[in-house]
C-alpha cells in the first residue's frame, strides 16, 4: 500500500512543533535527507538548476523540473515540496504542473508571487517585481481546483520582502492568498536576521501555517522561531553546497596528487553506494524471476 | 569559434604522458572537473545511474542518459568521454546515439563487450557474460561509419576479465576491436592490484592507446602505470563518491542540531554557487538587452 | 473521481463480446479513437516510432514512449493497452515501465516474446528469434508482483507463428506465459488468412482471453472471429496509415496548386481544431480565473 | 557532408520567388513536406501541441517542442523554421532555445510580439496583448548574438494586426525588429481577405523580407502575394487538419464496419510505411554489421 505522502505533509504543516525541510536537488540527496532523519523534502529550484550547471531564472523547462521530481519520489518515502517557482507560467501552466506533481506522486508545490520567468531571490533586488494578486490568487485557485487528491499541498510565498515592498504589502499578499486557499504562507526574507519575519509574526493572525527559509539569517536559533509561531523552517540549498565543496575539494587533490589513495575518508565505499542504489533488491529479484521454476 | 572537442579527446589518448579523466555526473560536477585542472572528463554510467538513485543496470533510458551528458557538455569546454555501457541495444541503437552525441558535443562514447541490460561490473560476476565478437566489431564499424566528425572517439572496452574470461580471451578480443576500427580500448579489471592490466600490457603491441579504471586496485602508483605503457586512467566514480559523503554528514549534522550555523566550513558561499553559474554573465546580458537603446 | 482504466480495461478483455481496439500514436490520434466510438485504445510501437520518423526497432526509447503515451492518457477516458515490444529489456527493465504506466494511467501493457531489440514482426522473418520461454516467464512475474494497481493489465504476445516455430511452440509458449500471470494471450500471425489463428483457437482451452491483430489478414470477417473464440481484435496500425495518406495527397495539392483554397472537404475546420483541444475549457477557467472576485 | 539548412532557409526568404513552407508537427509529416516537393518547413507551435492533445497555450514545454523538431530535422533535408511563440520567456530564455535549435540542426526560428504565456493567434483578440518593443528588440539581438552558425535565421513576426493595434503599430514595431536584426519579419493577420498585409506592403520598404501566413485569407490568390512583394507564404497547419479528417473519417468507419476491409483506397500500404521509415537502410545496415566478416 503506497503512502499518502501528501496528507503527511499537510500534517507537518499543521503539527504544533517547527518542523524542518531538508533540500535536495536529485534521486540520491532526496534519499540521503530522508535516511538522515528528516520527515520532509523540499525540492529547491536554485539547487536543481545548480546541479545541471544552469541558473536559477527558469533555464530548467517545467518538464525538465517534473523529471527531477520524479527520480526524488521515487527512491523516498517521505513528502516532497517543489519549489515550483511562479507555476512556469499562467493559471494554466500551474494547473498542467499540478497535475503532473500528483501523478508522480510529489506531496505540494510552493509558488511565488513574481513574474515568468523569475530571478533568484538573493540576486538583483531591482529586478524582483511582484506580480498582480488577483492573477495570484486566481493561480492558487485554479490549482486547488484541478486537484484530484485533495490532500496535495499548495504554499504560497510571498516575496514582497525580497522586492522591497515592505511589511504591510507582505500581510496584505499573505491575507489574500491564504483567502484563496493557500495551504500555507511562505515568507521570504534575505535579511541577515529575522527581523522581517518576527515583524510579520507580531500582526498574522495564524489562519494558516508560516514557512521560512533562513539562507540568510542562519545565525537565528531554531527557538526563536518557535517562540514566533513558525510552522516550518527550510534548509534550502546545504546539500548541493556542501556536496560542491567535497567535490571541487577531492577533484583538486586528485588531479594534483595523481592518485585516489588519499581521499578516503572524504568518500563513501562501493559498497556503500550499492547500498544506496538498493543493489540487493535487484540481485534478490534476479535471482527470482531468471531461475523462475513456475 | 567553437573548440573542436573531439580533436582534443582524440591528441589526448594518443600523447606520450598518462592522462587523466575524472568522473562527472551532472553539469555542476563537470564543470568542477575543469576548474579542478583536468583535461578530460569520464560521464559514468554508474554514477549517472546513481544520481537519480537509480542502479546501474540500464535503468535510465538512453535519452536520459544523454540529456545528463547535454547538460554537462554545455558548462565545459573540456572533451566528455561517455561510458555509454553497451551502447544500449544493437549496432543500430549504437548509431544513434552516435548521432546523439555528436549533435550535443560529447568527445567521444566508450563501449563494453556484454549484454543489454549490462550489470554493474563490480557486482555478480556469473552475470557478467561476454557479447560475441563478431557483433562487437559489427558494433563499432556501424559507429564508426555513422559519424559526421571523424574526430569522435569510439573506445572498445573488454570485460573479459571481469567475467573471469582471462587473459587470452582479453587479448584475443582488443585486438579484433582494434582492427575494427576502436581509437582505443579499455582493459577493466576488478582486482586489488594491477596484475590483469600488467599482465595485458606486456602482451599488447601497443597498436591503439589503452585506458584503465583503477577503481579496485586504487592503491597502485601512477608510475607502475607510466611504465607498463598505460595512455590514460580513469577515475571513475570519486566526484559522487564525496560529494554522497558530504551530504551525509551534513544532512545527519543539520537534522541533529536543527541549525545550518555550524556547517560553515563544509559548504560553499552562495557566490561561489553563483559563479559557478555564471550568474555574472546573466546580469551583464540583463543589462544589455533589456535596456536595449539600439 | 478518476475512472479506473485499468479495470475496464481487464473487463473488456474477459467480456462475451469481441471487442476493438483503435492504433492511436499521439494525443490527438487517442482522442479521434474515443469519439468515433471505440472502447479501448491500441498504443503501437510501430506507429509511434514511425510518427516521429523513427523505426519499429527499438529505436525510440522506453521513455520517449512513455512520454506519448502519457499525452494520450490525459487527453482520453478509454483504457489504452501500450504495445510494450519486449519490455525494453529483462525483467527489471520492464518493472520500470510497468510502473512508470501506472503513474500515468495507461491501463496495460503487452510484451512479446522476442529479443530486445526488437523488429517490426513484418519485416525479416530470419531475424525475429524468440526468447527463452523460463525468462519470459520470469518477466512476466516481475511485471505484476510490481503492480500497484491488481487490475493493471499484462498481456503476453507470442511471436511463434512470426518466427515459423508452428503451433505447438505457440501452444506450448501460451500455456506457459499464462500460467505465469499474463492477463491475456496475443497470437500474432502474419499469414494473408486466419489458419494459424484458427489452428491456435481450437487446441487453446481459453483459460486467458486471446487477442488478435489482423493487420496482414484483415479480409477475414469478424464473425470468423467470434465463432473462434477471440475476445479482442486489434486494429494495429491503420490511423496512422491514413494520416500518412491524407497528408501526402494535401501536401502534394498544395505544392503543385499553390494554394489551399481547394482543400476544405478533405480537412477539418479550425473551430473543429479547437474544440478537440478543448479551448473552450481554456477560455471559460481564463474568465474564471483571472477576473478572480473571491 | 551535412548540408548547411540555414543557408538555405536564408537564400529562400531573399529570393526573388514567392516561396512556401508547409506546417509539419512530426517526422513522418516533415518528410511528407519534403517529398511533396516543399522547399522548407513550418514546425507549427499549434500543430505540434494539438498533435499531443494539448492547447496552443505553451502548455508544451520548450524542451518538449525541441524534441519534436529534432525528429523532424532528423529526417529530412530541406530547413525547417520552427514557430517559437513568444520565445518561451525572456531574452534569456531564447538564447537556450537558439543554442538548443542549432545543436539540433533546425534551420530558424520565428518569435512573435506577444507576452508568455501566449495565446493562440485565432482567439480571444482581447488577449492578445503586445509584449514591449524594447524588450522584444533585445531578445532579437540577444538571440542573434547568441549563433555560432551565422545564418541560422531569425525571423520576428508581429501581432499589431491580431491585438487590433493597427497598422500604424505594425510599421512601427515591423521597422524596429528589422533594426534589432530580425532576418525577415512576419506579418500575421486573421482577417478574410489579405487587405492588412497589402496596408502593410504598400508601405513597407522592403528592407527585410516579409512572411505571411493566409490561414484566413486562404482565398487570395497566390499571384497578389507576388504583386505585393511578399517573399514567403506559410501554409500553416493543413497537414495536422487533413490528418485529423481522415483519422476521424476511418475510425468512425472501423468502429461502425467492424472491418479494415473497405479502407484500402484511404490508406497507405505497409510496404509504403516501411520506406517512409527508411526499413530498407536498416536491412543494408543489418547485414553488413551483423555478419561482419571484417
Amino acid at each position: 500500500m503506497r503512502m499518502n505522502k501528501q496528507k503527511t505533509l499537510r500534517e507537518l504543516l499543521n503539527s504544533k512543533n517547527v518542523e524542518f525541510f531538508m533540500e535536495a536537488h536529485s534521486g540520491i540527496s532526496a534519499r540521503i535527507v530522508e535516511e538522515a532523519g528528516f520527515k520532509a523534502i523540499w525540492a529547491s529550484g536554485l539547487t536543481m538548476s545548480a546541479l545541471n550547471g544552469m541558473r536559477d531564472m527558469n533555464e530548467l523547462s517545467w518538464t525538465q523540473v517534473c523529471e527531477q521530481c520524479e527520480f526524488m519520489a521515487n527512491i523516498t518515502n517521505i513528502p516532497i515540496l517543489l519549489d515550483g517557482d511562479t507555476g512556469y507560467g499562467d493559471f494554466n501552466n500551474f494547473r498542467l504542473l499540478v497535475r503532473k506533481l500528483e501523478q508522480i506522486d510529489v506531496a505540494g508545490v510552493c509558488i511565488e508571487d513574481k513574474l515568468f520567468p523569475k530571478t533568484c531571490s538573493f540576486i538583483n533586488s531591482e529586478s524582483q517585481n511582484l506580480t498582480n494578486i488577483d492573477e495570484f490568487c486566481g493561480k492558487i485557485q485554479a490549482g486547488k481546483n484541478s486537484l484530484v487528491n485533495k490532500d496535495f499541498v499548495i504554499v504560497a510565498r510571498t516575496e514582497a520582502f525580497i522586492s522591497g515592498a515592505g511589511l504591510e504589502e507582505a500581510l496584505k499578499r499573505a491575507y489574500m492568498y491564504a483567502e484563496a486557499g493557500a495551504d500555507a504562507i511562505l515568507v521570504h526574507s534575505k535579511k541577515d536576521t529575522a527581523c522581517e519575519i518576527e515583524a510579520f509574526m507580531k500582526r498574522w493572525d495564524n489562519r494558516k501555517p508560516v514557512i521560512i527559509v533562513p539562507t540568510i539569517y542562519f545565525k537565528e536559533k531554531v527557538e526563536k522561531f518557535e517562540e514566533m509561531g513558525i510552522s516550518s523552517v527550510i534548509w534550502a540549498n546545504h546539500n548541493l553546497r556542501c556536496a560542491i565543496h567535497a567535490m571541487q575539494e577531492v577533484s583538486r587533490k586528485i588531479c594534483n596528487t595523481r592518485s585516489i589513495a588519499e581521499i578516503d575518508n572524504n568518500i563513501i565505499s562501493m559498497n556503500e553506494l550499492f547500498r544506496l542504489q538498493n543493489v540487493d533488491e535487484y540481485q534478490i529479484a534476479k535471482q527470482k524471476y531468471t531461475n523462475s521454476g513456475i
